[in-house]
């Protein structure tokens, strides 16, 4: 049975690798994408998000969320790295369908609820979406299959600071309420996502099979790596968002822990995913007693997530079209 | 040439160890030591500092420092580690000399200006007389040889929250103006202390071996141990303050890294040190950004330290008296 998935998502780059992958995957049932601030603005994440899965020939909804973080200051649009339109500064030609179908958290509640036990919330930007369902339907959280997020790290050194990653950091008030829900999450963050590298002739091997969107997805990639080329030297982009929807499918390929996980809402470590790892009263500090226990992704099979990403962007979904 | 140090601490059992080594190794010349809140109350600790130093036949001068923390709330002080006297619930009979000769600020900067250049500060408790001394004389920084302090952690787990460790918890505002100092500092944190156990042998061997403090220490070691052995599942107890001193005089046992650090002042991640490791304006929080390279021990030659401790407490110094 396919998976039914939501995806909640800021394209970027890495969330239109995402968005493929979950459009063209046959046993993925993609719900619906909802849509938040985070990489660009939420007008402009929608706007992604319909031109993306119009390109696929897909009919998902779209559904427009949060435009700010709940308390935090907003950041500036990381267009440094996903160019100033979220896509690589390509400035395609805007979508047929202009309209968001509905509101991001009621589209995710009136389908969880549709479906209880059955869907899977896959949140790979800022978790104002998430959050903002758990405020308006705090019982929410127990009919849902399982929520995995793009965000967060344990051990390795953050990408917004020496201890905070991007997503989180984008609205840690969000991020902490969603932590401490009684659902099943899995966060796949930098301890992961910053060892499966995509290089520039995975993009030109998908173009040349996928002439749907592979050529768009080429140049996006092109200016993606361009970055991670001149700032972390690799010769490469990191597939951060497909991590998440990986794990969706292929768990197999991840080795996580478990522990409660707070997340530090403000001041020099503001966005800090701290996870208690050790059982017990262990600690004086006792902010992450009353919390359930998640997972954290620290390892993964990365040749396995390249795998995944390069066939289910060049599948038959793409050549039926 | 000796090293001139000053060790600042709250005795506490491994402050003992660390005590007994500064008085007994040749090429140390003891200034003085101040004294801190922190494993017990200033009071107590000065108490201690000053019995250690009778039973061990010297006459350094013992300073009172600091009763609480600048800003923070203060922690029971943790008698289930190290007794309710600092020392593993013995109640020695008092010492003879029971007046500190000086307060601790004061005193560390008389012997900075009177020794520019040449005196090394070991600080093996919370850090408010270094952030005092600092205070009263902001220019003293550039006079000190050296700051190795015992607190912190990098990549360990905490051990009073997943993120921080106890003497840095205790005052981390004062922390933070420690870190913040132009001097040369070098965090000798749980990173490297926590694969440093000594075990009851070495207790037996130095009690055997070394009659004036031997037999004390090893009753304070047997109390010691039993909290790790109960909390930790270890065969022996962790050398914490040991570490700084001998990184002093053997500093080519430790593996160090460098950056600037930060102490988070309050939160759930208060106490948490952070260093900023990559080169560069690579984040967008930039507390880091101003601040002093610092170096924090990574790895460590834990029989290195254990060969250090078992030979300084067993040298001629202790025959001889």
């Amino acid at each position: 049975m396919a998976h039914k998935i939501i995806l909640d998502t800021d394209p970027g780059i890495d969330d239109a690798m995402a968005i493929f992958a979950a459009i063209a995957h046959p046993e993925i049932e993609l719900l619906g994408l909802t849509t938040t601030f985070g990489n660009v603005s939420v007008a402009q994440a929608c706007m992604n998000a319909l031109t993306l899965v119009e390109m696929s020939g897909a009919t998902a909804p779209v559904c427009i969320g949060e435009s700010w973080p709940m308390h935090s200051d907003p950041m500036p649009f990381p267009d440094f790295v996903h160019g100033m339109d979220g896509l690589g500064d390509q400035f395609l030609p805007p979508p047929h369908r202009r309209q968001h179908d509905q509101f991001a958290a009621p589209f995710i509640i009136e389908q969880v609820r549709q479906y209880p036990g059955e869907v899977t919330l896959v949140a790979i930007g800022p978790l104002g979406n998430l959050a903002h369902v758990l405020e308006l339907d705090p019982g929410i959280a127990k009919l849902v299959k399982q929520v995995v997020i793009m965000g967060g790290t344990i051990e390795h050194t953050g990408n917004v600071s020496p201890v905070a990653e991007a997503n989180i950091f984008a609205d840690p008030h969000a991020a902490d309420i969603v932590m401490a829900a009684e659902w099943p999450l899995v966060m796949v963050g930098l301890d992961v996502t910053y060892t499966v590298l995509f290089d520039r002739k995975l993009f030109s091997y998908i173009a040349l099979h996928n002439r749907k969107v592979g050529p768009m997805l080429h140049r996006a990639a092109d200016f993606y790596i361009d970055f991670y080329q001149h700032e972390h030297k690799v010769a490469g982009c990191y597939g951060h968002d497909i991590c998440a929807l990986t794990y969706v499918l292929k768990p197999e390929l991840f080795q996580t822990i478990e522990g409660a996980i707070c997340v530090v809402p403000e001041g020099i470590a503001a966005g800090q995913t701290i996870m208690k790892r050790i059982k017990g009263d262990a600690y004086f500090v006792r902010a992450w007693d009353e919390r359930p226990l998640q997972k954290a992704c620290m390892q993964v099979d990365a040749q396995g997530v390249i795998d995944f990403f390069r066939d289910t962007l060049t599948n038959s979904y793409w050549q039926a079209r």
